[in-house]
């Protein structure tokens, strides 16, 4: 849409990363409860065997956030991300790979999720998302002429931080699911949770809004 | 797209929101049919086949309906909303769980559309719908910064009331469907109806354009 | 993205229902396909397996075809149309309702190609999808501040005999599948193939492009 | 969005065959999974399952690959082309209906990737798409007022290059397969490699770029 200056025509505009990844996650995130059949009639009544499917309903529920966790990491990159060359293509693309891998890792998890393979195979996903998604704002932030000048070295700081910490955590995960997959499972779901919470920087922009 | 100023860099534009929204409502609406399966040559023929298969086209036909309601109240607060900080990201985002989870519903419903469990579980999740987009438009509306300042208090509340007289309304519905389900069926139906008729507010300014 | 003046606050922007619409049409055309099962093993050979499958694959070359037509209508209209009220939102609505049926109408149409009703129901399916597309253009046109000024009335008919010449069309291949579907079929296929060609407005202006 | 002038008012802006490209493609490249069933519990364990997959998985990682070589050539050609005739539409149009065969193509593949039959019509869609994006380039380009001035003529030779070249691979990677399918994976496996290179313009422009 914007004019890319003669010096960086060999540069695209960012949008169509964009209108894609929101194309991928929107399906991806539509798709998880596709993998849920719909019960059919039995003795036991509709009530139980909709219970029965809880394992399945909460892989579901997981990974809709997990992947929300990972849309707004790609969401905030692009608010810095004004134009494109073919390694971010890439490695956007990439990063899109794994997240059409979720809702197959899902599947496995919501049949098997006391099976410690299911688990270290979703956490892997993740962690493939995760690093995916580093690499990209590295090459980003390092390319001149990709990101906005308004990028602030403390907002880039804290986007790198915020990714390197779940992958941390996730890899946790992963490692206590060798042991305990149950114990595993609940960490997977805290860690979407303190993703929720808002950021240092932008409690202090809040306290100082409030003031102004 | 829009330069946000520098008092409210940690808000994001909004427009990423409504691309991931339009692609979650779009798949949600398409991906119904596909719980309808092509039936296989009969001895009775394709027409008694296709007709055996109301329950399942009615639950597609009112899904479709009940979704386009909801898609439209998210349009209307997108009209207002500008910009989005990471709770508002984060009640969309549940927002849009519940739309993905229509689906399901959709297909448990055209099964078992005399089981009240059916049309309760259908019900909660409309139920879960609004909620999701009521503190949606509260959090927007009552965050400095996040909404344009257009939006009159008029409009607010009445974008407000629509929201909450057809929780009730499905609230209703679910109660009814604990002792008839057919009666709950025909007030799911007629709901959405009344939402197709203009509001008051429309009326009048159309009322006056024609005037001026 | 545009800013309607305050005498029109009770429209909304256009540009949702152009989003969500492309949504539903990608997912339509996408999904077409997965009605196609993979054939496993046999000793016939894949070749033998994949060739009994043209009924199928006919029947989605077909309906991406017929979704290109439909798509190219809605296209047109959002060319004008700047604005919307609550009842063109649902005109639309009604109109994407019946694109998201036509990939189980393809279904059908792929298993029983040689039943009258499949033919039927497959052409009343782009009966409605054009009955739809008239209504909201009738209405887009004859509401004040929903198109664009630049509309001549000269194009403004050229869209509407666009939509009535190609109904006028399937309602004649309904009637041939009555008596023989196959010449029904090859109507269908011919029909789109009328719509690929430019119209006289587009050959007259082209013509004069050239000269000037 | 942008207000083309009388001249020119028989053509319309480009953006929403961008916006039903990258629907098609997000679509496409997320079905790819749906392919993959998952594996139901087995005595040899869930990691002997998982490994079973893999000419399906391997299938599924080159599909998405080769989407992503196919939509940047998309996105490149639409860097440039800002406006569209009903001839380039169509061309779209046949662009994406292979790009929607390849999830099928994929399935195949996965099933049968030691039949060469299997191979051929992998490759073959490959082809397809590759033909329908010089056609679509080869229009745009030729039709007077359809791309922006920007355009170089080395530019314009380099993308109309690059398709090319991924043709005449592709033919001969299909040729190959005739005779041993295994060197025939290998080869389009190596392909789409070969496309995330930069380009010699690229190159060139990135160390004139160091320089200033």
């Amino acid at each position: 849409v914007s004019e890319p200056d003669r010096q960086h025509d060999h540069l695209l505009p960012a949008n169509r990363l964009e209108t894609l990844g929101d194309g991928v996650f929107a399906i991806a995130m539509t798709i998880l409860v596709l993998g849920i059949q719909v019960p059919q009639v039995s003795e036991a009544g509709l009530l139980h065997s909709l219970r029965v499917l809880w394992p399945k309903l909460a892989s579901y529920a997981l990974s809709f956030v997990m992947l929300g966790v990972l849309w707004i990491g790609h969401y905030y990159q692009f608010h810095y991300i004004r134009r494109t060359d073919r390694t971010l293509i890439w490695l956007d693309l990439f990063f899109l790979l794994t997240i059409t891998f979720l809702p197959f890792g899902a599947g496995v998890l919501g049949d098997h999720y006391e099976d410690h393979v299911a688990v270290a195979m979703y956490g892997a996903t993740i962690l493939a998302s995760g690093t995916a998604l580093l690499l990209h704002w590295n090459h980003a932030t390092k390319t001149p002429g990709l990101v906005r000048p308004e990028l602030t070295p403390e907002m880039n700081a804290s986007l790198r931080k915020r990714i390197i910490v779940g992958m941390a955590a996730t890899a946790l995960s992963i490692a206590i699911g060798l042991v305990e997959t149950r114990i595993s499972l609940v960490a997977f779901l805290v860690m979407p949770i303190l993703y929720m919470l808002p950021t240092r920087m932008e409690r202090e922009r809040r306290a100082r809004a409030r003031v102004a």
